[in-house]
């Protein structure tokens, strides 16, 4: 990460301190550390006072954080994390009160307080607020992770067998993208036939059968920025049910990513795919339609019936309406999509519609 | 897991709960909610007042925690589970002081005290202390997670090539584990050459050489109880340096080993690993002598040179030193040996001293 664009986030926060009347923030959440100072290793914090930022990490991570870290002061810790900012602070004398994240521990903040003798505000998604909105370069790393995505499922469809297992073809998707020098963003779902109407569902023993269904949500990472997609396709024939649900599923997907633009409500998002389902027989699914992603695989903003907000330019989100019908299949598109000032950008594929695949083995 | 099971933890618990001067605890980590319960879901919490237990969880996982849970009362949250806790306390009106985590966020924290109007406690491993001792089937899954370890590693050393990198071995390690209906218990650290002596190192694009050393530390997982063990070995020829360093690591871990029996100092482990490498020219590894492990894999107890307490029988640790020269190479030996009465019984292995693998490719 450039020297500058640490500059910039850390003038973006030093504006969110005036607003909650503190000097600055101690950093424990990690994906919060990585954003801030570059850094994306673990068990590490990082101090931010005013515009001045030190990451505070131990031995194994030092020589990796002076490479990761140009706009960062260093400080490879003796004693604990507490103790290392409390030494910092105690040579900057005008430092009043501090900002602790409430995504902290009980036990986190006991140590903090057992060490540092200042006022604290727990305060709830400072640095995830700037976080949604993505720069160009965070777009571009969410694109990779996607193109590795796709191009490891293309790899594991290709080797698809009858017989194979659920936790077979998880396996194999973990493998490809490995291969691609990445690493899988989260714990893949894969669901094969009626285990598709099981949300987290996780990969079992469950075999292929010669005409079955499969259901698989992962996603893949690039420079710690993630990719999250939904893909459901049939193997041999495929049911009519199925079919027209999938139609559906599509036509719900379509009708929510047509309606993202800035200044769109959440709520509208998500009523727009809910509402081609609730038109038909199907049943209306009981999870959220969406969410942010980047360093997490979850962020702000989330898209649900309950939401309340509205879509911002630069913010990466998913769109995933499914339909479930237990015991007999599941069927979920998800697609990552940017928000722009006039609309918006499909960052997961280039066709429009998606199609229902049917894969011959 | 057998509802008898549950019944002896919960008594145990209870004594704990006298110790605290508390009626109940809510249970927020997903592992100690796992070990009270049997249930394997996430996002979902546990209650306890006196020997009585709620689950309390989703829609998603309702079914799973039907089967899971036999000694359970389960919840179907309608609101969130704060406010499920809450219902429940009102109808028992004589709670006045129940025990939360200080592994809960400061967030989850803040939702309990607006919701449920009692005195809190916040305590410290309560849960943990229980788990830290094994009973016999607890002992026989992490045996079970430690043979689908070892018959994936065996798998992947059969397929190793020159030019392979180590992100495609970890990929083939995680792929062999999904094959065996398991998964990594944690991202495999592998290390080929001059990387073995990063501690930390994340598998990368470096490649497998003609003559090159391997060092891998991973695990896998059987019904939610994880394995975990290192080995190093050296593919076509050893350099001298290496063979006398791995001759000092596996002394350093058999005198570690030989003496583990209950009553045993943490420290005085710590020390006959690192007493081993300090009598020779190699330098002495920065990490601790081994953990605790179970559901999770950082468990009590935990053996370095500050460590206090002592063994007890039943619980299950890691042994792993290492001899870590940069630029050159690193070793680290690790097994899983289980803590009885009179002395210790190696959980990963048969041979009682490891010899250096010299893979011919």
């Amino acid at each position: 990460m450039t020297e500058q664009l640490i500059k910039q986030r850390l003038a973006s926060l030093a504006a969110k301190f005036k607003e909650n009347q503190v000097d600055g923030i101690i950093v424990t959440s990690t994906s919060n550390v990585s954003y801030l100072t570059g850094f994306m290793g673990h068990d590490s914090w990082a101090l931010v006072l005013g515009r001045r930022i030190w990451l505070l990490t131990d031995s194994r991570y030092t020589e990796q954080a002076k490479t990761e870290c140009p706009a960062c002061k260093i400080i490879q810790r003796k004693k604990t994390l507490a103790e290392e900012a409390a030494k910092i602070l105690k040579r900057n004398k005008s430092v009043n009160k501090l900002a602790v994240e409430d995504t902290a521990t009980l036990a986190v903040f006991a140590i903090i307080k057992k060490h540092i003798k200042l006022k604290f505000k727990k305060t709830s998604g400072l640095i995830e607020t700037l976080r949604t909105i993505k720069s160009d370069d965070e777009i571009v790393n969410i694109v990779k992770a996607s193109k590795i995505a796709d191009a490891s499922l293309d790899q594991v469809i290709a080797q698809m067998r009858v017989g194979m297992t659920e936790s077979d073809f998880a396996g194999m998707l973990d493998y490809e993208m490995r291969k691609r020098n990445s690493i899988a963003a989260f714990d893949a779902i894969v669901c094969f036939g009626s285990n598709g109407s099981r949300n987290h569902h996780f990969p079992g023993p469950r075999k292929l059968k010669k005409n079955d269904t499969v259901l698989v949500d992962f996603g893949a990472v690039y420079k710690g920025y993630r990719s999250d997609k939904t893909r459901t396709f049939a193997v041999g024939k495929v049911n009519k049910t199925f079919a027209k649900a999938y139609e559906t599923v599509a036509a719900a997907q379509a009708a929510a990513i047509d309606l993202i633009a800035e200044g769109v409500t959440l709520k509208d998002i998500d009523n727009a795919a809910r509402d081609v389902i609730k038109e038909t027989l199907f049943p209306v699914y009981g999870h959220g339609t969406g969410h942010g992603l980047g360093l997490d695989i979850h962020e702000q903003p989330f898209m649900s019936p309950i939401a309340k907000g509205k879509l911002k330019a630069g913010q990466a989100i998913t769109v995933e309406p499914g339909i479930y019908i237990p015991g007999k299949f599941g069927i979920r598109i998800e697609d990552d999509i940017l928000v722009t000032p006039a609309g918006h950008k499909i960052l997961t594929r280039t066709k429009k519609s998606p199609e229902l695949k049917i894969i011959t083995i």
